[in-house]
């Protein structure tokens, strides 16, 4: 099939080279034209603009940064819906805001194009290899056009629904369950330490017992390592996700506390000068109120 | 190795049961006797009073309510510490303040006599199988002693520190990660089923992707299910715990926002009149406040 | 002097006519153009646009709901912008968000129009006494030019600073007092009440003590008489406020825990049902919580 | 009449002297007996021990510390039941938990003696003018008898109820409306400073406008000049102040939020060693998670 994918940073790439791997003829963009290279290498085309690619193809994907980016991207000057041809399916796998996704929804349609929600779970490396978690949702037969192209990206792919509105919500849900859990573990370790309990022996705890889930292996490894600095998700990033994830909560007449705590201690990540640090680093907000300084 | 135990609850039952069955010879005592019974049969001694058990005893185990309840047995008239004899040794598994933690530590080391704390994750069947999970602390020397016991009882013993006081707050924490991501899937369930995403599903997705813990698993299966009249921990318990852990919070300087919310959801529950289920149906108090009633 | 004065709601109505009673020339508009009847009958031209009623002013007052009305009355087609001269002055009223007060201050700058924010404090009766209190914020030498005018409505005139964003996050910072004044004399008069000390018997307590303030007379006889049902200031406006407060908290770094507290109570209210009632209703969440019933 | 006194720190000799200057005979006692020489000077006789005091007096007042030294003073050896005449009364002025008022109201029952609470506000200079406020609650009898007292001492008597309890709650919850103002005030503070609003004019604006009660006037200006060293209440007294309350809501099944976060205020005072200072000094911690220093 003639695939457009419009957005090729680490994570982009990898969702389309696994794409071309499984045979489907790609048409790419980027605003920095140089993340195109390696596809273009490996037999894709680069497209001009979003839509010019999208008039080359049966389905486009985006994985843009936010909101803006995708907006611009979907329905600016040259964007996808430009391009796109009546019928023609965007499957977008941005984390956006509800809002921002309805908009998708709607203008898509207004054109007479039809629109998937497609949201991922994971990092490049399982992006690549096809072991993805998909959360997908939208109309039924477009859901049922997507699916090939899911399953080929995914290890697992849920359907949350037929409103596309619905998997980005998953999505901001899932990802609130991760700076949540730091939060939860960031008091226990703090006030264990502060009792003599060493937090490496809190995680072996932890993670031997009942908290084996990879969210407690994975962010509590770097909580007791103190490891702030690796390429991850920076506290900002962190900000707009729990924003979006708030801002759902407004709209749909749900007061979430957690979230709300969690917030403050992004904001101040921030005012204390962390902001492009992992957002694991809200944890050192806690051990601060506490009184611990970083070991 | 002669073996006291008192306190014959379900868990206390099985954990007495399970060192009965090591070839340990038992002494037992309950408040209520008729919970005796079943170790009686198979050979155990019924004691008329903790300080009769302790006389007969190397090693005293106690697994009791609370606080009050603990202290009573302990240092009251005829308890432990009246019957146990120099340098005998009282393991404590019950689920206790750390103020009550330090009591039984300072009062048994004023009359010669020794003390560890040692708390157990799990119910009833994994006692009686020996797969809890032991978090022990005191003494090196003492908990070298109690070892062998306590490797007869769990699949993995913890040693948290020297200080008793350690592994009370290591089981008060681990009880906080409990009621907290309560807290936690409960906003997540709330805000996506008023999206029109069905609980289940959302189960689905967070037990096959990322949150795969067991504190995920069974208590998000009694979420989805609302099921919250089955015997478990009833919200009285929860409240008793997180107080307690607020407590300690308090005595080590350590805010705690998150069980402050919990506390909230667990007193709210007691004003609805649902003090006796089991604390799963904080997860009304979301519902709630989002205006869901019971499905 | 010419002025004009766009949004002719009951404060801003009350606004215009003091200011023509002073003997200043009006020129006025409104979306409903009943509303400007009254001022019309009292010698005011009635514009057909925003833009026609800045074309004759030197400067234009606006008093309108929220940042779209804004955005729209000042920048959109035939909006003030359009007719206002150069060097013109906007003196703007409303409530409004930092972000849309920073794109009035810019919209008008880049026009070679000057910009001044005027929020008020009092309602509609004080208005026509000129008796509110005025913030205003904005260059040294617009807020000179204003000063007549503003010393004419308000009792007290306060000068935030050189900045137009300046006053509005005073206003925001004001009202987030109400309501977060209403939240704890709600837990006050609830956990009293429980245990059987009136709420009215509180209040006389609370505002013959230190609690004196209008802030308290105002809401707390409001709380105690459990009048939701006045024309007042309802649910989705005090939400509105309290969301524009948390996103300048958020822009300036600065945790608000409560106002994230106040904004749940809100959507809760909203959730049960209570969206149109006067924001004094939070106090049923409270009381709700606590297992008690409207009296 | 008779009174006793007990409890001579500087509110408790405030007040014993406008009591002696009212014309009342006094005994009075304190732990440290260099307090009691004023009061020797001017007539008081000083006793050995409460007991001996109250054998002495129909009335006895105490104004102590805490729950631990009220109950010693009350039921301890030597202590004011011990000496109390069959329909003896005692007065406690004391910031009390609930369960301590309790064991006074009940111990003293037990004993055939009467027992009313009576809590004041105000400052020592306000207890020898009699400009006190008295919030006092109790049988109505016993109420009736402590009048003319309680009329010499405050300027407003506000009987709370019929059991001694309720007046104990009252005071709670005043002293919370006090630290639950700082942290409202600290937010409105911090954010406008870090938008370049001078903290002095906030005041202004507050105090000239709608927040005028002297909660917002006293506590306000010590904030802006972040003077947090003159005597006033340190911050652990404002954090036995709020676990009294946190715990009254607790027992009454009432959710306070707002107290959560002020104890979390306190708390992370104490960890940041601030314990000694006035407890104003919370403010430091909003500014500190908004990334400001003391100025």
């Amino acid at each position: 099939m003639d695939i457009g994918f419009v957005g090729l940073g680490a994570m982009g790439q990898a969702m389309a080279l696994r794409l071309q791997k499984a045979g489907h003829t790609l048409t790419v963009w980027n605003r920095t034209r140089a993340k195109a290279d390696l596809l273009e290498q490996s037999g894709a085309f680069v497209a001009e603009t979003p839509a010019q690619l999208a008039s080359r193809s049966d389905i486009v994907f985006s994985m843009l940064f936010d909101d803006a980016t995708t907006e611009s991207a979907s329905f600016g000057a040259q964007g996808i819906a430009e391009g796109l041809r009546d019928g023609g399916l965007h499957i977008c796998c941005s984390t956006l805001s509800l809002e921002q996704a309805r908009r998708l929804r709607d203008g898509h349609a207004e054109r007479g194009q039809a629109y998937v929600t497609a949201n991922v779970l994971g990092r490049p490396p399982a992006a690549q290899d096809g072991s993805l978690y998909v959360i997908a949702s939208g109309e039924a037969l477009q859901i049922e056009r997507a699916m090939p192209l899911l399953a080929c990206l995914g290890q697992k792919v849920f359907i949350a629904g037929s409103d596309p509105v619905q998997a980005n919500l998953v999505k901001l849900s899932l990802n609130f369950m991760i700076y949540s859990t730091i939060e939860q573990m960031a008091e226990v370790f703090t006030i264990n330490e502060k009792l003599g309990t060493d937090p490496a022996l809190m995680f072996e705890i932890m993670t031997n017992s009942f908290y084996t889930a990879p969210v407690h292996r994975n962010y509590g490894k770097l909580m007791v390592a103190q490891d702030y600095d690796q390429p991850g998700a920076p506290v900002t990033l962190g900000l707009k996700d729990v924003a979006m994830f708030l801002a759902a909560g407004s709209e749909q007449r749900v007061p979430l506390p957690f979230a709300s705590v969690a917030r403050d201690r992004l904001l101040a990540s921030i005012a204390a000068g962390d902001s492009e640090r992992d957002f694991v680093v809200l944890q050192e907000r806690v051990r601060q109120e506490a009184g611990l300084k970083p070991r």
